[in-house]
C-alpha cells in the first residue's frame, strides 16, 4: 500500500481531545488506503517543562542527560495517539527512536540523521499494522544512546521518514494553514499559495517565515519529498493547504512568491579598513568565531588602500560582534578608524524562481520602495531572491508596498 | 569495588530540591568506596498523571502502550539524578530499562524480571562510572517493547540489581524511617525494629504493612539480598531503618516481631452445604474465578451429611462473591441453605519466626483478646502467624492490647 507520513506538531497534541482530533485525520487516510507514519511532538509544553528541571539542576548540563530527559514528552504522545487510533479501531503501535531505530550520529542535543532502516515498521506493516505512531525528534547515537535533533527535529524526523520509506507525501499539520505571500498580521492582503517551489520555502523560511524549519525543507529538497503543511484545526480535503515540491510540479506561479521580512537586524560598518588581499577573511573570520550570523556584506569601492566594510547581523549579536572586532584589532590581524553599528534596521526581501526568467525584479522592488520615500541601506541578491536593509519603521509599509507592486494577492 | 544499590521512591524524588538531596546522600556511599546502582521512580505525581491521560483515551487500553507512556516518568528522573550527581562531580549516567537492559517477559503491566545482563553497566564502573541511574519499575520484552513491572515494581527492580550485581545491601529509601513492630499511627508504643528476618517481614507486608512490596521481599529472601528501609527525609547513620535479612543475622529477637492489621474484611458464611469430597473446590474454584482474593478458609464440623463454610474476603469484593455463589448454585455445582455476609469485620495478626520454637503464643493472644472482652469470629494460624477475625471496632484496641501482651515497646 502506499504510505503516507503525518507530522503533527505541539500544538495539534496538546490534550487528549486534541490528539483524538489529530487521529481522526489520520482516521481518514487509512481509510484511502494509506498505511500511515505518524509523527509525534511532545504535548505542548511538556519539552518546556522539562528543559525547566534540567536547566534548575544543572545550567551546564551533559547534553547526552539532557537528551534522555526532554526525549520523553514525545513518547508520550507517541504512546496516547497509538491507544487513540486502536479505541477508533485503526492498527496502530507506537515507536520510540531506538526502536525503528533511528540512527543518528553522537552530536547529542542537535544530531544529525544517518539512517533509517525501514525493515521493522515495514514488517508490521505487512502483518496488518495500518499506522506507526512514531516519537518525533530523537533518535540512538552509535553507543546505544538517546540523541535529539535539536530545532525542528520533529519536521526533520518527518521527512526524513518520507524519503526513507518512499512515502508519496508528508504532511505537516501546525497551526497555521498554508505558507502565505506574506505576513498575514502585518499584510491583510496576504494570499495562501496552493504551491511553492523548495528553493522558495527554502529563502522564506531562512528569511523568517516560521512554518517550517530550514533544516526539514532541505532535507524535502534533497530527496525530493512533497512537502504539505496544513492546519490541524480546520476540516481538510486533499487540496487543503500548502504543497511544498519540485519546480516543475508548478504549473503556473508568479515571478515573487512572497515577500518575507526579519525584524531585529543591525547593520554595522567597518570604517576605513587597510583594503589588502585577506581582510575579509581576516574580519568575518574572528566574527565567526565569536558566534556571529552575518548575514548581508557589502564592501565599498577602494579609495588609496583602504575600504569600508558593511555586514548585517541579528541586533542582540551587536555586542559580540564589536568584543570580537575590538580583540582583532588589538591583535593587529586587522586595522580600521571607527566601527559604527545602526541597530534599527530591518531586511525585507522578494523571493521567487519565477525571476530566473524574469528580469526587472529588482527594478520594480526599488522603485516601490522609493514610492514611498523607503531608503535603502544595503542590498544583496540570489539568484532568487532579492534582501534590502531598510529602517526597521519602514518594515510594515515596505511589506505591504512591495506585496501590491508584485500583485501577490492574485494568484498566477 | 563493592557495590550498593540504594532505591529512592516517588516522594522522595519530587522536586529537583529532593533529587538534590537524595543524590547527597548517594554521594556519602560513593565517598564511603562503594559504586552505586541507584533505582529511581518517578517523581511523584507524574505515573497518575499520565496514567489519567490513558484512561481518558482508552478505558480498555493495549497494555504495551500503557508500558510505553507510564514508562517515561521514571526515565525523567534517571536523566534528572544523573545531570544532580554530575553536578556535584560525581561521574554518574542513566540507563533507562532497554538500555541496561533488564530483560522481563511479554507480561505487559506486571512482567516479570528475567535477567539482567551485568556487562554494560560494569564496563562503565571499570571505566571510572560510580553510579549508574537506572530507571525504575520498567524492562524490555523479548519483542522489544517496553514492559512495566506493575504495584511494586521500583522496589523489586532494585532487589533484582542487587541480587545480579552481587550487591553489599539494597537501600529503599521511603517517607518512614523503617519497619515497626506496629503501625505507629494506631499505636502509640509502636517501636522501630532494627532487624526483621525475611519471614516475618513477608507476613507483615502481606499482611497490610505496606513499606515494602511483598514482591520485592520474596525476590530478596530468594536471593539472600540485605535489603534495608530507611527515611529519605533525615539525616542517616549507617545503623538507621530497619534491615530485612535472614534469620541466621538476628542474634537476638522478640518470639513475636510485630502486630499486623487489615481493616476492611468481611467474613461470609455458607450456611448448610452438603458436604462431599471435592466441595471446597466446588465452592473456592468459582471464587477464584470471580476473581475475589479469599483469605482465611474455615470449615465447621459436619453433621447429618451438611456442614457450614466461612472464608473471609476484602469488604468490596462482597457482590462479587455473593454473585459467584448464586451462579455456581443455580448451576447445581453447589448447593447451600443460605450466605451470610459480615461486612464489619478486620484480621489482626502477630507474627515471629520465634513462634517456631515457642509454645503458647497462641494462648497468649486469645488471653490478651478476652482481657478486653473482644470475641474472636475466625482463627487461622501458620508456622510464624497467627490471625484472628475480630469486629471491626475493636481494632485499635485488639493491636494495642496485643502490642501490650507481647511486650513490643521493648527491644530483645
Amino acid at each position: 500500500m502506499p504510505i503516507l507520513v503525518m507530522k503533527f506538531g505541539g500544538t495539534s497534541v496538546a490534550t487528549p481531545d486534541r490528539i483524538r482530533r489529530a487521529a481522526k485525520r489520520v482516521g481518514v487516510e487509512v481509510a484511502k488506503g494509506y498505511d500511515v507514519i505518524v509523527i509525534v511532538s511532545a504535548m505542548a509544553g511538556e519539552t518546556n517543562r522539562l528543559v525547566e528541571h534540567v536547566s534548575e539542576i544543572s545550567p551546564l548540563y551533559d547534553a547526552r542527560e539532557y537528551d534522555a530527559v526532554v526525549s520523553s514528552g514525545e513518547n508520550v504522545t507517541a504512546g496516547l495517539m497509538a491507544l487513540t487510533l486502536q479505541e477508533m479501531d485503526v492498527p496502530a503501535r507506537s515507536w520510540q527512536g531506538w526502536q525503528v531505530p533511528l540512527r543518528t550520529n553522537s552530536a547529542h542535543g542537535a544530531a544529525r540523521i544517518e539512517e533509517i532502516p525501514p525493515e521493522n515498521i515495514n514488517r508490521k506493516f505487512a502483518e496488518g499494522m495500518r499506522v506507526a505512531v512514531v516519537a518525533g525528534f530523537q533518535g540512538i547515537s552509535p553507543e546505544g544512546r538517546i540523541t535529539t535533533l535539536g530545532r525542528g527535529g520533529s519536521d526533520t524526523t518527518a521527512v526524513a521518514f518520507a524519503a526513507a520509506f518512499g512515502a508519496e507525501r508528508c504532511d505537516i499539520y501546525t497551526d497555521v494553514d498554508g505558507v502565505y505571500t506574506t505576513d498575514p498580521r502585518i499584510c491583510d492582503k496576504a494570499r495562501k499559495l496552493d504551491r511553492i517551489a523548495f528553493e522558495e520555502m527554502l529563502e522564506l523560511a531562512s528569511l523568517g517565515a516560521k512554518v517550517l524549519q530550514t533544516r526539514s525543507v532541505e532535507l524535502a529538497m534533497r530527496y525530493k519529498v512533497r512537502l504539505r503543511v496544513l492546519s490541524s484545526f480546520e476540516e481538510q480535503s486533499d487540496e487543503a493547504g500548502t504543497l511544498v515540491c519540485d519546480e516543475e510540479d508548478i504549473v503556473e506561479s508568479n515571478v515573487v512568491a512572497g515577500v518575507a521580512y526579519s525584524r531585529d537586524e543591525a547593520k554595522m560598518t567597518l570604517i576605513s579598513v587597510a583594503d589588502r588581499p585577506g581582510i575579509a577573511a581576516s574580519i568575518f573570520g574572528p566574527l565567526a568565531e565569536a558566534g556571529v550570523n552575518v548575514d548581508m556584506i557589502v564592501q565599498n569601492i577602494s579609495e588609496d588602500g583602504r575600504t569600508d566594510m558593511t555586514f548585517s547581523c541579528p541586533v542582540d549579536q551587536v555586542k559580540r560582534a564589536e568584543a570580537a572586532m575590538e580583540k582583532a584589532k588589538a591583535s593587529g590581524s586587522i586595522n580600521y578608524h571607527d566601527l559604527v553599528a545602526d541597530t534599527g534596521v530591518c531586511k525585507v526581501s522578494v523571493v521567487g524562481i519565477g525571476m530566473r526568467s524574469h528580469a526587472g525584479v529588482a527594478a520594480k522592488m526599488f522603485e516601490a520602495l522609493k514610492a514611498e520615500n523607503i531608503n535603502i541601506k544595503v542590498i544583496t541578491t540570489s539568484e532568487i531572491k532579492i534582501s534590502v536593509l531598510i529602517d526597521r519603521k519602514y518594515m510594515e509599509l515596505a511589506v505591504q508596498a512591495l506585496h501590491d507592486a508584485f500583485e501577490l494577492d492574485r494568484a498566477a
